[in-house]
């Protein structure tokens, strides 16, 4: 698609993939209100009183139906939002289109590459000659991160002249980032200064985001206050685990269709996310086995009834792989290399860099076939056997079918808004 | 569509939706052949005494990508077939495409009217001046209705050269069928009287259609020898149960996205189906409760801490409403008035007899509204609110998903080609 | 204890442990009255009519709280009531006590030796001058056996005047069944010859029993008509099935104290009963490996996740062994002695040659170290590593806890009632 | 039983049931010690260092069989030890014989009276005039509770001359506590100012005790360091979770032998223990229902599937309550009178006092029928219908059945033993 802004009939700003789909958004955000009576509560209480009148708000988080659904009651307490998606897939752009046509600058559709997700991403941060934004919703960083690694660079330009060089990096998406960044220098050199001196502060919402602060913390490098949402309970212990225990089997089903009764399922990692994935293959019949380095989890998988052993142990005789444990290099290349034809990869952690995607790609003679998108079945050269990995290694629940339920998210938006508020 | 037969460059009959999906449909067939064991040990084991050679066979059982692999299997057995769906839902296009392309003659789409529906079925068994069909591979007796009514119709016309006529029913559906007869009858009045004859028998798929036979066998009215697949123990207790375990959620979930966890959800009917949908709700963190008039089948819901009630007392509590009966009339229009806001009713049994459509479409002042292709929003006049009923009454899980998957289809499949065989 | 027939005031015969546990009995069957509506209702509906009057039954069937209830159901319907248990270990003294005081003649006790075993069978089938009985309530068919073994011995001996000799066998049992028919002989060499003309007929409770029946009828050697009442889906599908489920762990938790949760278990057979267990054990947070060698069970197994191998693959790894099958030699003493020390070994099948228990007490230099009352534990001299068996191989639930609970027993015992009245 | 303090041979204290159940008691301390690889792993990693050489310990938890592991392990480390149970049911006799014979001084027995309770932990206290202890574990707060009072009593005599006045409360348990600390103070008034000195630490083991300590501190009140062994996670989600989802059920089915499935079962809190319990109800076919004052606790339980209702909405439709909360007051009277007959009502939480037991006893006209220790039936004098309450009120899993299984205490106590070493 071509960059480019454009503009409602009320001179709002956005970029979505087809405005045409603002009616259907329109009909699910309203079945989507009946399901989250958390942030329906909070409109009826809060928004007398417009708490957030004024406020600027950017968020930077999967731009889907029950997004929607906090995006309005955001507004409805009185604030400005632009908004962009915090993952290449996990657009609807039916809700994108609804919301952009109705209440607020949106930047996202389904199927980004990493260029347009950056752009977008500094889309829903530029307020414009006002500035803005006062407060940051972010999922998982990107959007804290590019304030960050602006003001690093507007600092060292000033002090030295420099500008940042995409090339100084080896990893792909850190030259886009370093590449905007190095652009918008050009034109506003104090860009990123003036956001950090308005920021009110950042609210997060997952657990990789939170890491990510709590290391800018102890380094001494984070900018602006920081609300760690996904420690709430009614998060983390309820969208971490029930969510994805619904979105984990939706996932898998929309994307292969395949009977997980039956099956050998590892679920890589048992924290919130992996209990949600292991109780919901387990219950749906198939034979799971976890790997955990946490003893204290290990523990509480046996006591489920749920053996832990090590990839190693199991690669070659299970069916289904899922990572959920916010860490990076969990299956790779090598791995897949080994496993059953048509076996399933996927993951349900935050980042993509769990599954070794890069070593997939570049594995030579490997085949690519795609059967749709985000379900690509990946054929190794000697065995002409495959794997079946989901959204490319990203978050599957989000880029193979439309994420956690309303409900859930209800729980966890609730927390956004009343710590925003 | 204009209902006109169209034909490959060999010369095979077909009419589907866009033959452009071949390709699609043929990567996800080729995906489930490595899922269904039993049809593909089927072709390895009697594919080469090729025991189907020169049998004309036609189907009448759902089009999409598990049938696929079952219709492949009996072409490689050397048989020829001619295909319909069951359900004007539950077509996948890029299945039907794949097959008319390369396999077999297929007659189906998905969202059919029943006037393209029976025009389908009637091509499924027009095996042109040669003759045939030998064999039908039936899935709640269409087919089987059709040549029965058919062959009625000639005897009638014989001695009395009356012809079928249309008026005689209030049944809307059954005006087609007679429509269909008397169309024919002009063309030629022995048509169903050299199927009859021909036919060797047909074997069928479920218990709806298994009940039918049974009834016309007792009646002194069965035509032609019938084989009851559904009691098959690899099909009843797999199929049904196992089958819907999985295809009841995935319907729920592509067609409404809503949380199943802490939903109250009342299961109409704990036989086979019945208990797969229940323990799928169960684990999905529903709170499930059961009607049932089989005193044996309630207390086995009880053994399992499932509370059974009447639909009566549950009606305005509830948020999920699945009919798994089999039989005609569960959910009234009356019943449906007293639900619960954006309640969902859907039907995961044979017909769309078990919710009154009728009454829901002919409710004066109600509006329907459609979200999405098979989930409509029922809005009642009195009280603004509404229901949402998946696949117009019909099979969900064809309808809003894919239908069960591949494993369990290979169960209840092998069991057809092997009494086909 | 001496083997002496007692008598009550009244006159009634019996033989029990300790007659002062009447009362505690009787406390606990007005509770176990409670629990068993079906039983109850019986008394109400036929009591009135008295349908049994002047029937004399024999019954062989565990003689616990629950057939107490039975035993006093059949009283109210009219009959004169004569019982003995069917297995060593399975009285519960306080019911027995109970009975023998105020309904019935009961011959039984816990920790029969074998030879009292049949001493009280024969004893329960002893209607003296007068004759009886007229119907037999059997479970695995230890009196029809005695009757139809007696019947054969006074037929060779009219005809050759040969009295059956206890060492013409290698088997400790049937040694014992010769002895007392031979002894039996000597005093009334009609016994069996009337009994069986006068006999109505059997109603067998249990699949081994019946499985016994089957033969004989087969062989043309049933002597009398039999009804099966353990096909009745009240019994089958709910005692074997929810009983097991709730009185394996019982009988585990009292005999060994030891933690399910995080343990691997073994179940041999996944019939009605190994589907109870398997699904106990399960939900209790073991991890579950069935064995099995009829591929529908295997297959439904593999459908709930549970892993189907043989006990060569898993003998040395897993910590609870439970048989199921309603077959002998399932798990021999060159199985055990690869097993993990202190792994539990206990048989849940009707008779106590599901394990090799022969071959245990017989190895060369085992010894076995009573820690209580049916909990062995059996120390192999190699190793010096142990395994617990439980109630000495035969039924543990009975043997070690208290059987099935009431309410279950009920649904059982309603279809005796029934069928025999 | 006379309270006189009695001697091994080799001059070591203690007070037990029957001495000659030490081989059994022996026989399952080994059994045990398998079960128990946390404890036998500190014995292996500590032992050679003797860290608790020369402490002098006493003890106030239950005293079974995996406790005397954990005595064992103290002894194995160094320590000499005192005991006493926390619980007046809770000793197992034969467990408390071995130790008394082989390992440490220990004052219990199974059913002692309030009396005899609190004379056991003051001699479990009572190091002579070496004084002592250096360390206790506790486990409720019994022992800590005791020191506070008396050092409190000594205190107020010092200055006033003032003695405890025993009828100065209601509470009958306190006025024995009062009883026991005037009478030592004639005997030596700075008793428990020596203890007091002398004592290192104590260390908690449950929450109704950590609850008192925190108060305690609060209030300025507490007298010595005390260490929160509860909240570890390898206890609290552990102990209190699978702990009970084994002991729960094997309370009551030794105490009622009841089926669980089919009933419906009502569990008062949905903390750890709660959550543990429901689950085992849950799985084995009861039909549960939540009462929780806490909302994310009762938004758990939705998500699962479990209805949150009031006391009142169930009280006369249930057939188990089950109290877990560590509250007072939590099953009255007045709910019990209200129950269906023979519904059964126990108390899994730390004290006897969610059960309004006093309110049963004084209740006019009602009668007490014991149908074994542990169980008994308290009928109404208005409706004859009676419920069945457990233990008196008191922790049923160790009243009617032998307390969590040694694995998950092996994680408990692995947590004491590391604190207090």
């Amino acid at each position: 698609m071509a960059l480019l802004v454009e503009k409602t009939s009320t001179g709002r700003e956005y970029k979505v993939k087809d405005m045409s789909q603002a009616d259907f958004g329109r009909l699910e955000i309203e079945l989507a209100e009946v399901e989250m009576p958390g942030l329906m509560a909070c409109r009826a209480e809060f928004g007398p009183s417009q708490p957030l009148k004024g406020a600027c708000i950017t968020g930077s988080l999967h731009m889907n139906i029950q997004t929607a659904v906090l995006i309005e009651t955001l507004t409805a307490l009185g604030a400005s939002v632009r908004w962009c998606s915090c993952n290449i897939f996990s657009t609807q752009d039916h809700a994108a289109a609804a919301i952009a046509r109705d209440s607020a600058s949106v930047f996202a559709w389904k199927g980004e590459t990493l260029q347009e997700y950056w752009w977008c991403t500094e889309r829903a941060l530029d307020w414009g000659p006002g500035g803005g934004p006062d407060l940051i919703v972010d999922d998982g960083g990107d959007a804290t991160l590019l304030i960050h690694e602006g003001v690093k660079a507007e600092e060292e330009y000033e002090k030295t002249g420099k500008i940042p060089d995409p090339a100084s990096t080896d990893n792909a998406e850190f030259q886009i980032v370093l590449g905007i960044i190095k652009d918008g220098l050009k034109v506003d050199p104090k860009k990123y200064h003036r956001m950090k001196e308005r920021l009110v502060g950042v609210s997060e919402e997952t657990t990789t985001g939170v890491k990510r602060l709590y290391q800018m913390q102890a380094n001494g490098t984070l900018l602006f206050p920081a609300i760690n949402v996904n420690d709430s309970v009614t998060k983390r212990k309820f969208d971490n685990l029930y969510g994805c225990r619904q979105s984990l089997p939706d996932g898998l089903m929309r994307a292969t269709d395949v009977m997980i009764a039956g099956k050998v399922a590892v679920v890589c990692g048992y924290g919130d996310v992996g209990k949600g994935c292991a109780a919901a293959l387990k219950q749906a019949g198939a034979r799971v086995i976890v790997t955990e380095i946490d003893p204290i989890c290990a523990l509480q998988a046996l006591m489920e009834g749920i053996p832990v052993l090590t990839l190693e142990d199991v690669v070659s005789e299970a069916d289904i792989f899922v990572t959920t444990t916010g860490n990076k290099d969990i299956i790779m290349v090598h791995h897949m290399r080994k496993m059953k034809n048509n076996a399933i990869v996927c993951n349900i952690g935050h980042f993509d860099n769990e599954i070794d995607m890069l070593g997939l790609e570049t594995y030579p003679g490997i085949k690519r076939i795609t059967i749709k998108p985000q379900t690509d079945r990946w054929v190794f050269p000697e065995t002409q056997t495959g794997v079946i990995v989901l959204a490319e290694g990203r978050l599957m629940n989000l880029g193979c079918a439309t994420g956690h339920p309303s409900f859930v998210m209800s729980c966890s938006f609730t927390n956004q808004v009343i710590r925003t508020a």
